[in-house]
């Protein structure tokens, strides 16, 4: 099974995993990395190269990423040469729920741009989409 | 200044705000409610009507929601007749700083169409943004 790992500023991957779970129920082979600091380390790196190994199970690991440009996500794109390793910003609920539910039916590239996808879709204002429906 | 409230499962909405103050410092007039149920209750609507009550401080408050369909966001949909509320769905931290940072000089419509592109424009696949640039 792919896995999902989230990397983020503070608690907000671990969050995401709840709120995932506790619509979901539980989820296997999905983690998060709490970053708390604004500049990067080769300690962290070293972190989030072990996560990666032990959640490889030959079919990748999807990490979600809080923010382009931000630490979790500069510490990520170290990965990016990986061909079993897709990096995906902007982390929201939809996304991390799209990401668990697709992962049975998709490879790794695919089950990026779908996340990506179901992740920019759920981003509207209540107001127009209950105008639209 | 126009409010910024977070309604979402969990500590998701928490840790977005305490995520986006490691980057950019103290927020004023901001604030989250966790929902840990899976199902509304009239409790839930007053203690958000409270909290918006006490935020509008006349510009309004914009509501980010974590998920369309979820309780956070259909309890906050309940307030969308009143002008001085916007919902927008879907959070993520680049819309959390972004809306942060436009509402000195936005009002509420322009804040929350400006912070929901500034939300979608931020979840790109990592390697399709780096060949981009």
């Amino acid at each position: 099974m792919i896995g999902l790992l989230i990397i983020s500023h503070c608690e907000l991957g671990n969050e995401l995993l709840k709120a995932a779970e506790l619509i979901m129920g539980r989820l296997e082979n999905a983690d998060a990395i709490a970053i708390t600091q604004t500049s990067g380390s080769q300690e962290m790196i070293d972190s989030i190269s072990e996560k990666i190994e032990t959640m490889n199970e030959g079919e990748g690991v999807l990490i979600l990423t809080d923010m382009f440009g931000g630490t979790p996500s500069n510490l990520s794109l170290s990965f990016l040469g990986d061909e079993k390793v897709e990096v995906l910003t902007g982390v929201n609920l939809p996304m991390v729920i799209s990401a668990a539910q697709d992962r049975h039916h998709f490879a790794l590239g695919d089950l990026g741009e779908r996340a990506k996808e179901a992740g920019k879709r759920s981003i509207a204002l209540a107001g127009q989409l209950l105008k639209s429906e």
